[in-house]
């Protein structure tokens, strides 16, 4: 089994909407056993899933331009990860939930790809929406961008966002079954 | 006088004395009144200081290839100012400190610089070393980038880097002395 | 008079006609003299020209996540301006116009930003919108973002990108003024 | 076996020689078939090679904080490709050469890295140097950074940059036997 774990931080609800639908569409995958962890919670155990994981997704919110702070400090404290080198050759993806349509999440998406280089992980792109016009209703393409008013989680973001993200969660899925396939340790 | 305050994260040291650096080469500049706030330290009366500032410079290490947790929480609880645009056509700049030559600084200063522009502030570019080659020993662009090793804050920084924060100091002082005399408000 | 120069390339008239409002706006503002040329119309009265603006606003659809080839000609044009610092201290800021909501238009200005950067400019933020819910629409920080679909230039963007736009050339033409005046040069 | 094709524009040579020194990385993987194309010997036989290839790796000096500008002309001509998602799910990765320490080489990587998503690729980060202290001189990770002086190609850049674009082909040449091996096409 290809094992993803999807490590969020969510403050208002909507980003942990948009991780469960990324978590749904992981596990519509044949050979994917997926969780979902939030920052707050993760504790040694938490740890050694995601050193365990074949493929990590992360996410957080859009703030000032870039991950939430909290996001940031499990970014850095994983940083031991980083020295041993444990979390290399892994898969990694991402995705941001934002106020605008298009506001500053791009630049949050590139602080997580530049974060999984460090760890030298492998970056999955979005991949998804050029042929699908219903999907991907901001056009992203480093990864899963979502777009939430004020309204509370279960209004927005819209439908279409949560379709997105599970179809984002269906690539990121497959990808890492076949990632895991190619390593030849899957029996 | 053009009042002008740097904020910074330091966990070392290194990047504390970088920003006293660049503390004394803003308070060579004629017109320019300067001090230098630790994220760590920030009470009310440290945020009206910056409220008042014609232009604060950003400081953090480069963790994980962006600014410290530290220095994001401090970005993510100026959100208010940001809702009421209280910073709104400040004058911004900034510098990271990391082990590397290159390694992610520049994605680092591209967070700030991103931040600065949530805010609706003026980027002061970094604008030293093409033509001073013993300067900007990096050749960064977008802000202050210095490189430090593990010995302690007076040995790395190289005094190369350190000459390179004083005159990035007097260059962000000429600017706001520049910018806060043609706003017709200096008497 | 503050000097502005638009610089921009257009393949199918959409970012044309945003440089247009962008120059609308910018003559509104009392002191300012400003003019848009097509990198295609560049000669050497043209660069000239450039040289003496004093600020220069860039503009560019996105292709690829990125600026066009025929933009990116033009910046690698000026590197011998890069060299002599011909452009130190002059003011820049930057739109672009994709087909996405948010797309990669964010990458295209954050090339623009860190292009201005190399050539020692400082640049002027977006600062629209947060406040002025009719503007912005796609809540942009760094530049001006414009959305474009497949209908002919007089129909899409769509009007409120054209009155952002226009927004955008009175906050730039006035950060000019303000700067022009604040060297004790403009008598 | 599994196709690898290095893309890249050199105009002094030393992107060039780099490009060789990748190449012969590649070329050392057990499964891996590799050749490099210059983007200005681009025919349609060569577009044929790059969408038959399982990874793409691109190359290009960073001119003015990005990508030259003939490298994205060919960026921007393989958008026929985007459109019909033919390079959807191949490897991509990327290196670049600057005259500077840090320069602004990683926004290069980050042009490339946006691009390739815009494809749909799957991004392969550098993931060398943190444990091997005599490679990866500059502590890149988003891909591969060299650095050149003035003198010709055999000079510059230095030796060890040569040994690192040979252990990052290495590590592309690998990713991409593992990725065609998980596909299960690879007979």
């Amino acid at each position: 089994m290809a094992r993803v774990v999807v490590v969020y931080f969510s403050s208002m609800g909507h980003t942990e909407a948009v991780a469960e639908s990324v978590l749904r569409g992981l596990r519509r995958v044949d050979g994917v056993e997926a969780e979902a962890i939030r920052v707050q919670d993760i504790d040694e155990a938490a740890w050694s899933r995601l050193d365990d994981a074949d493929a990590i997704v992360f996410g957080s919110p859009t703030y000032m331009g870039s991950v939430a702070a909290e996001f940031k400090a499990f970014m850095d404290k994983s940083g031991t990860r980083w020295y041993e080198r444990a979390w290399m050759d892994k898969l990694a993806a991402g995705f941001t939930v934002g106020g605008g349509l298009s506001g500053d999440k791009q630049s949050t998406l590139i602080v997580m790809q530049t974060y999984a280089s460090q760890h030298g992980m492998i970056w999955v792109s979005m991949g998804i929406g050029v042929r699908e016009p219903e999907l991907d209703r901001l056009s992203s393409s480093i990864g899963l961008m979502c777009q939430a008013g004020n309204a509370p989680a279960d209004e927005t973001p819209p439908r279409e966002d949560h379709a997105t993200a599970e179809a984002f969660g269906g690539r990121v899925g497959a990808a890492a079954v076949r990632w895991l396939r190619g390593s030849g340790s899957d029996s």
